[in-house]
């Protein structure tokens, strides 16, 4: 399942419309608008729905989360190996829901790499998304806080700190890949941020909790394809 | 399926031998073990192994943790309902390896409840188990970490701390279940925890590193029915 | 610093009201009022704070939190031993702002018993005050967190629980003595925390941000006489 | 009291050797080295200790830890101001025993450089120093952890780590000052420190339970000076 770019990653936070069966119903509209469309649609579901999904259809499966563990005794926690196998491709790290600490999260992208797994690392600023950088993540998801959840867009909203963010992600190392993310909900978000440099969205409600997930992921998709 | 009591609970925790595959393997062997000699054997898989077990299997699946969340945004954390919805029965909590806020315990033990699922908390002295059971949850599962993993069983080394906490428990809520676990390999472990007042065990390398899985449980299931 | 009951005991949290200077000023009004109506006071200053406050007035100074940690190699947090020896007599622990796993309440409490603190270990339900009292604290003190901060007493909002929850820690220990917190701003609120069947209050804001908080804690130190 | 380079750092952890008058005896130690040689040494104390030795000694005195917030309800945590206030001029981040989340990381540094505290932000390998120094803090200090402690030194055991730990941060932010730690026990690690081109090291054991603090200081000071 490639990832490729430019990517909408949806993430089912842990919301009652995305568990088990009502999830399988979004990744199934996702892959229809990825064959259509040919844009890359990715989505995150829980842990417990990971496989299931990752069965059922031919887009790629991100975890919302892994540990930075080896095998062994951690009772609870979300093993990186159990993840690939479940059929994930990628997983996010660090979201500003689940943060983890520093030298976590670059033992997280350690691990991740170690069992082939795509690392999306979120960022809340411009510093915290040069330091994501230079943790050689696959992607770095610059997120405010202050928007998630909200329906303002960061691409419209805060259009220079995302190229700022794209700027520092760039310098500090080059082949990590900007996304943004906060308050996406149309198309025309998802153009605003590509034209500002990132390569993709991360976002949630506005796919999972609209009323047709479908419909907002193909107005998504062609937008993406007007860059 | 039912939970019911003389249990032997086998925790996966994130060891390789019970990822996906392997892990099923052990279900099955549990399930046959509990089939021909009646007594009650859980498994508590990895998150993201949860579904395809408790699919593929007619005895009680645990999962390892719940966070103590209602649905909304909580990127990564482990909700009840879905835990509940991939078809498990219960769930471990405060594992000594998962240390809860004590708040977050009786938040955990709360929600577990309103979605059907039975709640296995741990504790690791007495002081501890008499706080676990003030909490209300179906289980207390007393483990002194000291000996979790080494082979020498609680039941054998601490006979009296084991009928203490018993002792405790009953006496703090009559309603909680007593259990132990740390170091039980054997079947004389689990005859000698059951003696002590335990109404079963909880353990992990004990079965999922051992050569003979299937072999171990029946020693053990053998062993608790002749209490 | 004979710690006694009836006590009202003054959170200092980190209020900008309560660092210095302006926190000994407290400290120093708090010892007036205790001298004059013989009601024990005590102060919860900062860690930073401790030392000179506990040197500067005749009233029993707590800290607002310890670590279960011993002696070594533990950057940062805060060692039972030097707490004890900056002159503090007691510390909170488990405050709804600084919750602790509930294996490290137990373990600060023996802690806190080795080093000769006394520990007032916070709770914000019923089930959580029993699950306290079990660890064998010298206090627990019910906050409901909803209330904490806001001026609604608990003592008079929700008198029902304060009882049940004094019930409830006397008979899971009655060594343990109860108090409560939350809201708490009168001369009167402390008169109804203590027929409710509390030895004394928790409290911060009521205080530490009045105008006067001497006319304050005269106040509720006169209360606290009527019972 | 002016932090300049080259810096000798006694971190004293929660070491029985450092708390209260013992700690005032290793600073006072630390004051005479520093007169004598014109070397700067900084002591880190204990939170409760810090203020009665800024106020006994003239060298920089630093807290261990400060928490990434602003006054307010934030019960037991360590308030910038309240550090400042009490006497310290900087604070370590993020110590190997005390690591943060990372957003909490570049919170701290905003924070206490609104306070005026300068900050010695710690880091665990390459990346992470390279991530560090995105934050901006005012040193970086490169920390392997499996050496903290052994006094096995890091500036001989691992000299090329150490060098390409200087380079990132100089290249991520060469407004970042590098140091070093882990094992330094005698003045030859502090001036191998200084050669591979750090302006420093950060310490703990090595001064804090030596027989003879002083001589050690000394030792290490009269070193520095050779570069």
């Amino acid at each position: 399942m490639e990832v490729k770019t430019p990517i909408i990653l949806v993430n089912y936070k842990t919301y009652s419309e995305s568990v088990g069966g009502k999830g399988l119903e979004i990744a199934k509209a996702a892959e229809e608008v990825s064959k259509e469309t040919g844009v890359c649609i990715a989505v995150a579901p829980q842990h417990s729905d990971l496989r299931m999904i990752a069965e059922s259809v031919e887009i790629p499966v991100f975890a919302q989360h892994i540990d930075p563990i080896k095998p062994g005794s951690h009772t609870g926690y979300v093993l990186p190996e159990a993840v690939a196998e479940s059929g994930a491709v990628g997983t996010l790290i660090n979201h500003s829901e689940h943060r983890l600490v520093l030298a976590d999260i670059d033992e997280a992208v350690r691990r991740a790499r170690e069992v082939g797994l795509k690392t999306v690392v979120c960022s809340n600023n411009i510093e915290v998304s040069a330091a994501v950088a230079a943790l050689n993540p696959d992607f770095c998801a610059y997120e405010p806080p202050r928007l998630i959840g909200t329906g303002i867009s960061v691409s419209t909203a805060e259009p220079e700190v995302v190229t700022r963010a794209v700027e520092v992600i760039r310098r500090v190392n080059p082949k990590v890949i900007p996304l943004c993310g906060a308050g996406i909900t149309t198309g025309d978000d998802v153009l605003a941020a590509l034209k500002l440099g990132t390569e993709g969205v991360l976002l949630a409600s506005g796919v999972v909790k609209a009323k047709d997930p479908k419909n907002v992921l193909e107005n998504m998709a062609n937008s993406a394809l007007k860059k």
